[in-house]
């Protein structure tokens, strides 16, 4: 297979409309055949969580999206008003919830302060978030709407069972810079979609100073090993950053049990997730 | 295929020391693939929990094993006691902590008051243990063990990102009176093995109240249909309630979304959980 690198970015670029199309549809089927009411999702200010939300509120309706914003005690103000922001701009129903309490009350347990490790306490925070979505969902009748990109889920840069667990995901198949794309095209608010992206699990923390290369990089480093089936020398031959490539390639490697529910050891010949499901009439 | 109810029993019985042995050895290969110390599980007095972690001592040593309690202060002080037992007679490392400070402080920010419906607690005490089980994994370089047993994971019958979140899961292909044998065979306290199998969400849960039929029925219905693919009236035939075999059939169909992370909206060729994994050499 022939593809040149300048080539590729035009590769990612969507056809707008008929992404929109398939993605609301694919909410609203979700729902419908669950037989619930909406969506709780959790907004961050981030374009994700806001994209997600957009397609919800087109999809079903912005009274059944029901926007949660939860905030711990270092979250940015910046972040917040954006969730905000984004909530009044789509009309949905929305509601914070401060994470501090239950936060600080394992910590200080834990350590006999509230302070700690701060990777240990962004996996906290991230994991509570997902308690709270599933249990208002339960209370609302809903579904918990997923943001995760496409980009996050093949690098594994998320924590597993926090806000890599949902019910459904709309965006699991975009990678970054097409959620870009579609948070534009919606009209999201410019200082949404334009924003350094982060996770705001502690002061200044960026996801590309985190990661060590930028995303439009490495969506079309993944674009081509995982969509193409580019090898990662075949993907350095095209001019692409060797070290960025292996960093990818073994963060990828790493982190790939995110993508499963969990490893199941197999005993007989109908072990879970591996053979076949209850044959029924 | 030809299969008399009188025989299903006698069918489901496992090879004990074979099976052991398998079991060990997923523990360990599991935990030496990942580079960690060992393993932390959440000991509830249970025979699940008792028997994963007997599993893990055999494994790779009960000074690899972290045992933790973490009752709600609507726990009942028997499986507490239970727990500690286990702990002791296993000779594993273990540690208590209460839950009721986090699960409290989310309900009174909620309702107004700590009390809440006891399925939505119940919720979220799964799934506070699991944040926890998995907090303690990363302090002490460790995987989560996990606890489910086949019939549960088959019937629903868990908390989604709850208990049925783990990193490995050395039950997950056993039904509930293989887990008795084997429980029996390891030598665990008769108490644990012999009590009625409870959530301990609310005072007075069992599960097969709740469930509304008993496990060694459910085992041999699950085992006709999912392991040998006779449809739901064949087992009729065999003399099984007509009700609980609709009942088991529902429960199946219904909690299927557990076994899956999430569901992921579909654009390209190569959407995450449906098509290849990245290439390379």
């Amino acid at each position: 297979m022939i593809i040149r690198r300048e080539n590729v970015a035009a590769r990612l670029s969507l056809h707008a409309p008929l992404a929109v199309a398939v993605l609301t549809s694919f909410i609203r089927d979700a729902v419908h055949t669950a037989g619930l009411a909406g969506v709780t999702v959790g907004l961050s200010g981030g374009v994700d969580s806001s994209l997600a939300a957009a397609l919800a509120a087109s999809a079903l309706g912005p009274e059944r999206v029901h926007g949660l914003l939860l905030p711990y005690r270092t979250s940015s103000a910046d972040s917040i008003a954006d969730a905000l922001a984004v909530a009044e701009h789509l009309g949905i129903d929305h509601r914070t919830i401060d994470l501090s309490p239950m936060i600080d009350a394992y910590f200080t347990a834990e350590n006999g302060e509230a302070d700690a490790d701060p990777g240990r306490r962004g996996n906290k925070i991230a994991r509570e978030r997902m308690t709270i979505l599933f249990d208002q969902a339960k209370k609302l009748g809903c579904l918990v709407l997923g943001t995760s990109n496409k980009t996050e889920i093949l690098l594994g840069y998320s924590t597993v069972f926090g806000d890599n667990a949902s019910s459904l995901n709309p965006l699991g198949d975009l990678y970054k810079q097409q959620i870009w794309q579609l948070a534009e095209h919606l009209g999201l608010p410019e200082s949404v979609v334009r924003k350094k992206p982060t996770a705001d699990l502690w002061p200044g923390q960026t996801d590309e100073g985190e990661l060590g290369f930028d995303y439009r990089s490495a969506d079309e480093i993944l674009y081509l090993m995982f969509d193409l089936g580019l090898h990662p020398h075949e993907v350095v031959e095209r001019g692409y950053d060797e070290q960025v490539v292996d960093r990818i390639v073994r963060l990828e490697q790493t982190n790939r049990f995110k993508r499963r529910l969990m490893l199941i050891a197999r005993l007989s010949g109908s072990a879970i997730n591996l053979d076949q499901e209850i044959p029924r009439d």
